[in-house]
């Protein structure tokens, strides 16, 4: 089985039934795979060929689902490019990965127009929505001559299926490259672990697809349930989108989550539908969790997974998000759960060696959904794929039935006075203050101790604290060395196109001038 | 991921829960993966080598489920033998297998020790559950004398994993040859549909665990759900196993479906528990069906599979199982479901043409799970698997959403007068008949028609029926050239080592001294 046959497989069991949703329009399991064939037979009608390049830029809509889908299913590579990139970001990555065609979306001509004739490579360009300039292809003409027939491209698991580019702590961006059986892994993972899709549910699709949301796509397709694709985040939309199109399964990301809890609308519409709740890509604080099981019930799945590794690698389930008030309950809604069917995840030391439950150390991990390794940087895939594990620069531990729980990024760690201290731990304490929306919490150089406890937060609105209000709360419930001993307060925190909050941008002012982040 | 990485989740993740029990016997996640991992290296220690085949001769117990999987751990071939061959079946298959080695139940050494100097490439016999004889191992003092760590043998996916015979309805049974893939895939499908197993469920096993119900253990075990193995199929026992085991999950074969319906005891017990009752290996009327699903409630998943290709090819599930009277669900209630998440399933003629649906013609599948071929046996393989789909010698017709309607077996079609009859189609109406309990249609010699259609029955305790009335009834329900001509009655059918009526058994007397067996 490859990609290509569950885009057969959805026409076949789901020919009337209507799959995808986006804004007014409305496709049934036939139309989606007809559209999505007609797309990689015209692509490859142009001439290119299996394993070729091609980027895509767009916001979330059903567009987004026919490329990705009509790439993998002619043997073609996709390259999906950021929206929030700028110009020069978007000319390194078409140069980087040796684009050959590029399908956009209108509203990014500006961006992408003025760069093609410097991207060497590039000898198509498709306009997706909106009117092609000269010498581009309009989507919809260039589909509509193209035939519907399954395209006899071989796929083979090994085959390159995607470069995704890593938003990059450090230096240039690195192209993460999976393969056609990493892509196909995933749709197993996500109909396997945790979900049970029927084809009476259907999912709302909220965050970019680019990215984790995306997962959910063909596992619901292929299963006859509906996708609903939302051009992005916005708190009534969502609610009101679950009310009519009575969605069964959200995923979100803490920050969203976080938004919709603090909505007066909340408990303006009917939300009953929904029998799942999805949430992950940053750590949650046991609070916030709890308040959002008081008011969605016991509906709670988090996942955890990396561009390197797609999620899901570990996942805690409905039944390890318990409320009853022991302290294993407690202590499990902060862990991100255990290794799925199809990886497996262990601890290591810096040497190597595995270490005993309890004890932290890197997460490393094994599965058909760890990547191939870094497009044209063997150095960096040969340290990330070291010892035939990949290692994912996030510190955790694991407990003696198998649960991890994540405690930092390796590089976000604090060392004071020689005392490692993890940024999540001091957060998820700042987060139980009863006036804290948002917290971050980093290290800023320090003449005595090396670095120091700094803490940005943002308040509720019509909430009120000090410096010193914080700063005491940390200290009855922290050891002392790991409280802040400074507070910024800010109307909202940076964050990422994923709605991830961004400690980098807080700490780097603190840093600039000094060579290393780590005094 | 191999099998084998399946067994080390299972005690990574749930070591100290119960996942395996028979009668008093009860065993957690890590003394299951021990037993497994000594007795892969304590074969391996005898010297036997990956690809090796071993023959293993169990009632259903916690030693097969240790002997499976000890073998796949270790690279060894599984031959499963039939506890109901005589003593020169099972000659043969040591023979035509090439066995290495025989792990024996002790009720079974009174028919394989006079063999065994017979099967000269048998070097190592291995007694369990009782006194070895001379010359044999003992499986416990094997066993504890082995070490725990995982056996280091590697495992590839097109590894042979097992070779099983089948039943064989014309000349020696055919050796069926799945890979380590197959055995694989058959874990994913069934975590993947129909079942969302998690581990509060229980299974318990009722039909021989060397076929169909041995596909669950696995998905229980790495799931921490409890498998309860029965020793066979007893109305009282697996009442009162659901009862006391909290069962969810029984799969059933329709003539065990039958007698627990037939059973006054079903109201003396809580079957409360029950989520799921899978059946298949043959086809069920949709009268049993009915009555069923009235008693249990929606709860009914239909599997379809074969020895050539591992069970499930194509499930009806739940939602299938719709009994409000309407056409569509009636007709769909005597369909054996849609292609799984693993299997693609289509309806061929003899040329080997895909036919439009609604029409009859021989159902190929492509999976997996389907065999890598007939051991030794080129011609066959190639036979089976012309064109890259496995024909399975099922006639049946598929509706324009993918639900499969089996017709009958290729070879059980009678041809009466130049008309086509399905047996299947005759016995769904005797079924509905008030007072037959069990019923059986196949094709007799017939001077005037070349054959005609004879039917046996049973009939349920107290009631009664004469042939006149039988074929009446089917008059009225039948098309006139299908009904019986004659009617046998028998106080009960017989019936193959699954439980599954054997027509072979009743129409061969009829045919004896004919060169074939369709006039």
């Amino acid at each position: 089985m490859n990609i290509r046959d569950y885009v057969v497989k959805m026409g076949h069991l789901h020919p009337d039934r209507e799959v995808l949703v986006f804004q007014e329009h409305r496709f049934t399991g036939r139309q989606v795979r007809d559209r999505i064939f007609r797309l990689s037979n015209a692509l490859l009608g142009l001439g290119l060929e299996k394993g070729d390049r091609v980027a895509v830029l767009l916001t979330n809509s059903h567009y987004s689902v026919e490329c990705f889908y009509a790439l993998a299913c002619a043997g073609l590579v996709l390259v999906p490019m950021n929206s929030r990139n700028a110009a020069r970001e978007h000319l390194y990555m078409l140069e980087n990965a040796e684009v050959r065609a590029v399908l956009v979306g209108q509203e990014f001509l500006g961006v992408i127009q003025p760069i093609l004739s410097e991207a060497s490579g590039v000898s198509h360009a498709v306009c997706i929505n909106g009117p092609a300039p000269q010498g581009w292809l309009d989507y919809e003409t260039l589909i509509a001559g193209a035939g519907v027939e399954e395209p006899q491209i071989e796929l083979l698991d090994e085959d390159l299926s995607s470069i995704r580019y890593t938003s990059g702590t450090t230096g240039r961006p690195k192209g993460v490259m999976h393969s056609q059986r990493g892509a196909l892994t995933t749709v197993y993972s996500t109909l396997m672990d945790g979900l049970d899709i029927k084809s009476t549910d259907s999912v709302a699709l909220i965050g970019p697809v680019t990215h984790a949301s995306g997962s959910y796509i063909l596992p619901h397709l292929v299963r006859g349930a509906k996708v609903v694709i939302l051009p992005g985040f916005d708190v009534t939309n969502v609610l009101r989108t679950v009310e009519q199109e009575r969605v069964t399964m959200i995923h979100l990301i803490p920050t969203m989550l976080v938004m919709i809890l603090a909505s007066p609308e909340i408990d303006r519409y009917d939300l009953s539908s929904l029998k799942t709740i999805r949430y992950g890509a940053s750590p949650i604080s046991p609070d916030v969790l709890k308040r959002a099981i008081g008011i969605f019930g016991d509906i709670f799945v988090q996942g955890y997974g990396l561009t390197e590794a797609s999620m899901p690698m570990s996942l805690l389930l409905k039944d390890d998000h318990i409320l009853d008030g022991s302290e294993k309950s407690i202590r499990r809604l902060s862990s991100i759960g255990r290794e799925v069917t199809f990886s497996k995840v262990r601890i290591m030391d810096d040497e190597g060696n595995f270490v005993p439950p309890g004890q932290i150390g890197e997460i490393v991990v094994q599965s058909s959904q760890v990547m191939q390794g870094y497009w044209k940087n063997p150095e960096a895939t040969a340290e990330a794929l070291r010892g035939g594990w990949l290692h994912t620069r996030d510190m955790g531990f694991m407990d003696e039935e198998g649960y991890i729980y994540l405690v930092d990024r390796k590089e976000d760690m604090i060392i004071s006075g020689g005392f490692n201290i993890y940024p999540k731990e001091v957060e998820d304490v700042l987060y139980m203050h009863p006036a804290v929306l948002e917290a971050a919490v980093f290290g800023i150089p320090d003449e005595k101790w090396g670095e120091t406890v700094k803490a940005a937060v943002s308040l509720k609105t019509g909430q009120k604290a000090t410096e010193q209000e914080i700063i005491e709360h940390c200290k009855t419930h922290l050891a002392g060395y790991k409280k802040p001993t400074s507070v910024d307060f800010l109307d909202q925190l940076p964050k990422g196109h994923t709605g991830k909050i961004v400690r980098r941008e807080l700490k780097d002012p603190y840093w600039r001038g000094k060579e290393r982040k780590i005094n």
